[in-house]
C-alpha cells in the first residue's frame, strides 16, 4: 500500500437479484474497505474491460492491482492469485549513460540491472548540443504553434525512448518476465533529459534566464510515451528544481538522506557536471557547475567511464617508485576512469613527478637518482610535450599504451579547482566551516571508486577525516527506486523541491577568485591542507 | 469556477534571472494563487507543450482554460484573450433518439440545439437486441479474454459515435464554432447506451441477476473515444442506479428537483422504459417496468416519433362529434405521436366509440342515431378488424389515412395499465396516497405533449387536480445541461445515485395484480377516478 503500485487483497460476495451493483462499484466498494483510508479510488477507461472481466473470472475475490497516484488511485488490473512478483523499474536517464534497476515491490527485493548508452549520443555529446538539435527547426520561430514538434525533437525523444524500451527489455529478460509485466516507471535525470524524454520543449532552458518548460511532470501512462512496459504503468518524473538542477540531484538528496537530517550534511555528485548541495531537514542550499568531465572520462585522450578495461586505481611508493595498478574486471588496460586518474594525478604529485601546478616536472634536472630513473620511464614525449605512460608495453611513442597527456592533467586541475571552488564558495555562503560537517556524501560515477585521500591530496575535497566521507554510488538510480518503494517520498520530494535555495555560479564573483585559488596542488593556500605534503616548486 | 470548464484570468511576472521557475510550475503558481482553494491541480501530459507555448507567447498572462475533474482541476489551454464563448455539450443519448444541446458555460446561454436519430437502431430497435447484436461472438465465451472487443460492440460503439460527432459537428455549426471548440461533454443515458458508448461489454445487463459492468464511469477525454470534440474535453457519463436505472433517470432526478424537495414528489419519465421516482430531499425510492412503447409511437402502426405531421392533439365533441387534430408543424398527417394517441383514444371514450375494455363498439347497435352516423363514418374494416381512421381522405380500405387498429388500442391499453399500475405499487410501498404528492413531474417525449387530463380519463395517471403536474420536457438532456452548469451537481448525482432504493418490479407479484385491474378505462374501480365519467358496458 506503500508502494508505487501495489496489489491488496479483495472479497466480495457474486452479485444476486438482492445485491445487483455493477461489477466494477462492487470492486471499488469492497477495495475501499481493504484501504480503508477515505482516498479517492478510480478504474481509469483503459483498464475497465480488463479488470472487470478479470474480477468476474475470479469469482469476484483475487488481489486488485492498484497504482497510487498523486490525486488517488487507480485499479489498473485484477489477479485471481497473488502475483509472484510485482516489478517496477527504476531508471538514471544520464546525459551518457541510462542505469535501470527491476524492483520487486512486493518483497523490496532487486530483481535485475543494467545500463546502456545514451544512443542520444549520436545527436550530440553534451546537453547544449542535444538542446541545439531539439532546437534546429523550432528556432526559425519565436512562438511556434502550440502543436509544433521540432524534428530534431521527435528524433531524440524516439531515440531515448527507444534506448529505455531496450533496456526494460533486458532487465524483464533478466527477471524471467516480459516488459509489459513492468508496473512502474521512476525516472531521475537532469531537467534537459527529462524535457527530450518527454518530448517537451527544451529552448529556453540554455537562454537567460534559463527557464525550462517545466519542472513537476504530471503522472503519465507507459503508453503515452510508446514505452513497451505496461500500458497503465504509471511514469513517475522526478521533479527539477531548474534548468541546471535536475530531478537527478533531488534523488541525489533522497539516497544521501540529508534532508532528514539533524546535523548539516553536504552532497558532491559529480556527474556530467559537479552538484553540491549542503543543509539538514530544515534547509538546503544548492549549486552547481561545469566540473566533472575530467572527472567522468570525458576529457583525458585514455579517459574512459569506469568500465572493464578501466584503470580504477593506482599507487605509486614514493620511496621505490614501484608503481602498481588495478584495471576494472582485472583484464589488460585499455584507459582510465574518473577515480584512477585521480589515484594517478595524487601520486604524480606525492612523488613529485609533477609540480604543484600540476606540470610534468623535468627528469634531467631531478636530483634523486631513483626518481630521475622512475621519471625516464615514464615520461615519453608525445607531439612534442611530456607525458606520462601508465603502461608500458607499447612502442616508444605511447602507442598502445595508456597515457596521461599534459593537456589531460591541465583539464584535470582545472575540474578539481572548479569542485574546491564550488564547495568553499557554497560552505562561506552559508557562514559555516567545512569542519562543522557531519558527513559528506559523494555520489556518481565518481563518487563509486573515488578514494576521497588521494581527492583531498589534489585538493579537490576539503582536508576532514576520512571517515566524513560516504560512497553512495549512483543516487540517482537509488532515489529513483526509492520513489517506487515509498510512496511518502513524492510528497518529501515536493518539500525538498520548494525548500531548496539555488546558488547560480555562473553569476558568482567569489566563485571565479576561489577557482584561481584551487588551480594549484593541493591549493595556493597550503594551511587548507594540513594533511597534504608540500614540497619546494621547481 | 463552478462550471465543468472555466477560465480564469492569470497574471504572472516574467522570468528573470532570480525568478527562473518552469514556465508550467510559475502558471501552477499564478493559477493557485487566483483559485485560491487548495485544490489539486495539473497539466495533463497531453496539453504540456499547447500550454506552455501559449502561456508564454501571451506573456505569461492571459485566461487559463481548466476542467473541473472529481480529483482536481485540470489546465488544459490559454488564451491571450478572453473566449467569447466557452462551448459544451450535454447530451441525451437515447435508445431512439440523441438531443442535444450546445450551452455556453460564460454565460450559461443555450447556444444550439439539435437531434439526431440513434443509427445504432439499424443494428436493433430496442436495448435487448442491441445487447444481442453486441455480444454475437462474445456469447461464445463465458470468460473472454481481457482484451477482446466483440465486433458487434464495436460496431455499435462505432455507429453511436459517428453519431455523436456528427451532432457535435451540427451544435458546432449553429454556434458558428468548430467541433474542437467544444471543451466539455456531459452524457446522460440509459445503462446500456453508456455501455455501448464507451464499448463496455453489456452482456450481463440482461441476464439475471442483472448486473451492469459499471454504474460510475471515470472521467474520459475526448480522444479516448474518437470523439471531435476537443480531444482532452472531460467526457463525464451520468451515473447509473442498476441495470434498469439509468443515467437518465438520474438527470431527470436532478431536473425534476425531487431530490431538493423538502414535501414528497413523482417523477414520471416515460421513454422507452417508463421510469418512476418518489421521494424528497431525505429519501428517494424508484422502479421502471415496460410500460412505453406504444406511447412513444412504437407499437401504433401508425405511430411515430413527435415530429413534423405527427398528430399530436385530437379533440372530438361528444356532443356534435366535430372532430379536429392538429398535427406537428401543421402539414399534412403522416402518423400520430403518443400524445395524439392519448387524446385519441381518451375522445373515443369519451364519446363511447370504445367501451371500458378499449373495443371498438358496433355502430350497428348504437341508438344514438348522431354516434352512429360518425362512427360508420370512421369505422373501417381491415383484414376483418374494426379500426378507427382519424383522416378520411384515402380509399374505402383507409390507404393513405392514420388509422388506429384494435392491436395498437390493445397495445395502447396495455401501456396505460402497465403505467398506473406501476404508479400504485410504487405509491402503496411506500405507504402514501397519492394526493399527498406535491408535485408530479412528467418528463420524456411522453411528457412534452401530454395532457394529463387525457392521461387521467384513460386511467394512466391518477385522478389529482390538473395543477400537480408538471410537464418537464427532456429532463435527460435537462440534467446533463445541469452537470456542464454547476460543478456541485456531479456530488449531487453520487448523493443520489447511493440515496436511491431501487424496487424491482419484474419480480414483484402484487404489480401483476393491479396490472390486471388497471386494464379497464379508466380502471376496474371507477371510484379512484371520480372526475372520469362512466358508462354501462355495452
Amino acid at each position: 500500500m506503500n508502494t508505487m503500485v501495489f496489489t491488496v487483497r479483495v472479497d466480495a460476495t457474486p452479485p444476486v437479484l438482492h445485491d445487483n451493483t455493477a461489477d466494477l462499484d462492487r470492486l471499488q466498494q469492497a477495495l475501499a474497505r481493504s484501504l480503508d483510508d477515505g482516498r479517492p479510488l478510480t478504474i481509469p477507461y483503459p483498464c475497465m474491460t480488463t479488470v472487470a472481466r478479470a474480477f468476474r473470472k475470479a469469482g469476484f475475490s483475487g488481489y486488485a492491482l492498484v497504482s497510487n497516484l498523486e490525486q488517488g488511485r487507480e485499479v489498473v488490473d485484477f489477479f485471481a492469485e497473488k502475483p509472484a512478483v510485482l516489478a517496477a523499474m527504476a531508471l538514471d536517464l544520464g546525459t551518457t549513460h541510462l542505469e535501470a534497476t527491476l524492483l520487486d515491490l512486493q518483497s523490496g527485493e532487486r530483481l535485475a540491472e543494467d545500463n546502456l548508452e545514451n544512443s542520444q549520443i549520436a545527436f550530440g555529446a553534451d546537453i547544449l548540443s542535444r538542446i541545439h538539435h531539439a532546437t534546429t527547426e523550432r528556432r526559425q520561430q519565436k512562438y511556434p504553434a502550440p502543436d509544433f514538434l521540432d524534428p530534431g525533437l521527435g528524433e531524440l525523444q524516439e531515440t531515448i525512448v527507444t534506448a529505455v524500451n531496450k533496456l526494460a527489455q533486458m532487465l524483464a529478460a533478466q527477471a524471467g518476465i516480459t516488459a509489459s509485466d513492468i508496473r512502474a516507471l521512476s525516472v531521475s535525470g537532469n531537467t534537459t533529459m527529462a524535457h527530450l524524454f518527454l518530448g517537451l520543449d527544451p529552448y529556453h532552458i540554455c537562454r537567460e534566464p534559463y527557464i525550462p518548460m517545466f519542472n513537476r511532470a504530471p503522472m503519465i501512462y507507459g503508453s503515452q510515451l510508446q514505452l513497451v512496459i505496461n500500458p497503465v504503468a504509471p511514469v513517475w518524473v522526478m521533479p527539477s528544481v531548474g534548468s541546471y538542477f535536475g530531478g537527478d540531484l533531488i534523488s541525489g538528496i533522497l539516497a544521501s538522506g540529508i534532508a532528514q537530517s539533524e546535523k548539516i550534511r553536504m552532497l558532491i555528485d559529480v556527474g556530467t557536471n559537479a552538484e553540491v548541495v549542503i543543509g539538514n531537514s530544515e534547509w538546503l542550499i544548492a549549486c552547481a557547475g561545469a566540473a566533472g568531465p575530467a572527472l567522468e572520462g570525458g576529457v583525458a585522450r585514455m579517459g574512459m567511464r569506469a568500465g572493464p578495461g578501466a584503470i580504477e586505481s593506482v599507487a605509486i611508493d614514493p620511496e621505490t617508485f614501484a608503481m602498481e595498478y588495478r584495471t576494472i574486471g582485472d583484464g589488460l588496460p585499455k584507459g582510465i576512469c574518473g577515480s584512477g586518474l585521480i589515484d594517478l594525478v595524487a601520486a604524480l604529485y606525492l612523488t613529485r613527478v609533477i609540480d604543484i601546478r600540476g606540470k610534468f616536472r623535468d627528469p634531467d634536472k631531478e636530483p634523486d637518482p631513483a626518481r630521475s630513473a622512475f621519471m625516464k620511464a615514464h615520461l615519453i614525449e608525445r607531439n612534442g610535450s611530456r607525458c606520462f605512460a601508465v603502461t608500458t608495453g607499447g612502442d616508444s611513442s605511447g602507442e598502445g599504451d595508456v597515457v596521461l597527456e599534459q593537456t589531460d592533467l591541465n583539464a584535470m586541475i582545472r575540474s578539481k579547482a572548479a569542485m574546491y571552488a564550488i564547495l568553499t564558495t557554497l560552505i562561506n555562503q552559508v557562514g559555516l566551516e567545512f569542519s562543522e560537517l557531519e558527513e559528506i556524501s559523494v555520489a556518481g560515477a565518481f563518487g563509486r571508486h573515488i578514494k576521497p585521500r588521494q581527492a583531498i591530496t589534489l585538493g579537490m575535497l576539503p582536508d576532514l577525516p576520512l571517515s566524513v566521507y560516504r560512497a553512495i554510488g549512483n543516487s540517482s538510480l537509488r532515489g529513483a527506486e526509492k520513489v517506487l518503494l515509498e510512496n511518502s517520498i513524492r510528497e518529501e520530494c515536493e518539500k525538498i523541491v520548494s525548500s531548496i535555495t539555488y546558488l547560480e555560479l555562473n553569476v558568482n564573483q567569489e566563485f571565479m577568485i576561489r577557482f584561481s585559488g584551487a588551480r594549484f596542488i593541493p591549493h595556493t593556500d597550503p594551511s587548507l591542507f594540513p594533511s597534504v605534503p608540500t614540497f619546494d616548486t621547481t
